[in-house]
């Protein structure tokens, strides 16, 4: 393995960054690791487990020296934390970010970078349902796709040695335009956490089923719902409030397309529910030749590494 | 092991029979197992891989001398089979199903019932999204639920040695009323799977993301979503075409909610957005806690048994 980078500073200890942590040293990819987060309590957790070379309290601190920066804290806190950092940034360093969204977050960062200083927003397609300081995990990132968003005036070289810094932890990498990235995620993720929330909120609220005859029956459906639903509140409150026009154009189809089968459903179209869900089955494979999911049937209970 | 029934028949030979078939086997629990199917394909599979002692052409043959009747075909098909079936029973033969629906399934199946017959309908709340003779496993009903739906003037006996059956396959057992029933998985398992089966529908016909974006970037939400909506095409209709009232009655309150949530996008209330998040998390705990699915974090690309 290659050291990439002589300094990383990690602004934001969470799931991502964490797994960032364990993925590099595991690689021998950066020489020194420093990080810091907001919460007192995140830090001495990140000190107790030993996730970085050095936790330090403030972003200033962090990101002095730096030669790769990584924001990886919720959409909206980005913009302050670019902000704080902007001051202390070494001249020729590269900044990243990990946001789930990346108009808003370029928007957002983008006037705090002062030149000579890359900005090259990313975005790793990668997750569990947990967050916080503990969750991370060296694996997370293999074979999973990460994209980059450069912006004009992006330097290829800073943009080629992050694509191997992705790469060396186990990631595919692709490049996109900040609106398409925003659309496809949209499609891919935000509609459908959002649809998993109202929908184990909707179980919640029902009083003629019980909450625990929810739990005990949740077969699979509304299992895996849950789980969606059980992702980080203050991360996903974030996205939608910052990728606004994508998620709601996408829920508006989706709201169509769901009244298109209930008065399927109310006139008794059978015809209709059968070719659409023979469709939707043959996309499923798709994904499956894609490597981005197994074939062996999940029925629940699987013990997963992790 | 304690041999239950001399001779069950399974009508209907896809996941649920064949593993029902292979659990009995495994534990001694039948004398001789009888399966047929409709189509002459699933029989001459069944043949090829052993799954029954006997398979045979019709639904009169297999039932024939049977003391244990396992209707196992697509809801709408159970009235039919029901009556094909239904002068050839042995007095004091149970007759069994395991339908999602309990209401509709009654309504076709019961009058069709002769005197000196137990009817005791159930539904064992397992599955995967495969389906067909080749995709059952013995295993499938270990820790899941079956719920038993008896009707007015089941014999308590005839109930009770089909729990033991259900038990000594894995399953954990219920009783409940029909309607109940009915709502119950409207909530858990029917709303879920319509509103997975939409989600994918809309990501195919977006044509500004392409299927292979769809496919490639299918970031934790989407890709859940897909292996739901892989689920049989024909078992899903004949569910949603009989459980029309409760599955649109919780489709509405899942629009209306949806509604409320996407306003509260529009209009950036941050608060409501996290105050749901949150409260939704804390049912995964509850599921967790339950049993019914483990704790370790999915990312989607682990191997799991079967």
């Amino acid at each position: 393995m290659t050291m990439l980078y002589n300094r990383v500073a990690l602004v934001g200890l969470g799931l991502i960054a964490g797994s960032m942590a364990l993925a590099m040293r595991r690689g021998g990819l950066a020489g020194e690791i420093v990080g810091t987060a907001r919460s007192a309590e995140t830090r001495a957790i990140a000190v107790d487990i030993g996730l970085c070379d050095r936790v330090v309290d403030s972003v200033a601190e962090a990101v002095q020296g730096a030669d790769l920066i990584v924001l990886a804290v919720p959409v909206g806190a980005m913009g302050e934390v670019a902000e704080q950092m902007a001051p202390h940034l070494k001249p020729g360093a590269t900044v990243t970010d990990v946001g789930s969204v990346k108009r808003a977050v370029i928007d957002a960062v983008a006037p705090h970078i002062p030149d000579g200083v890359q900005f090259v927003p990313g975005h790793p397609l990668a997750g569990t349902e947990h967050s916080g300081p503990r969750s991370g995990f060296a694996e997370l990132f293999e074979n999973r796709w990460c994209l980059l968003v450069p912006v004009p005036g992006s330097d290829p070289a800073a943009v080629d040695r992050l694509r191997r810094l992705w790469e060396a932890m186990g990631a595919h990498v692709d490049e996109m335009d900040a609106d398409h990235h925003d659309l496809v995620l949209a499609v891919t993720s935000h509609a459908p956490h959002l649809i998993a929330y109202t929908m184990v909120g909707v179980a919640d609220d029902l009083r003629r089923v019980t909450d625990s005859e929810v739990v005990k029956y949740s077969a699979a459906g509304f299992r895996d719902f849950t789980r969606i639903a059980a992702s980080d509140p203050i991360m996903w409150r974030d996205v939608f409030l910052n990728n606004k026009d994508a998620t709601l154009e996408i829920l508006g189809r989706f709201t169509e397309e769901l009244f298109a089968l209930q008065r399927a459903i109310r006139t008794g179209d059978g015809a209709l529910l059968q070719a659409y869900f023979t469709r939707t089955r043959a996309i499923r494979r798709g994904i499956i030749e894609a490597g981005q999911d197994t074939e062996a049937p999940d029925f629940g209970r699987a013990k997963r590494p992790g």
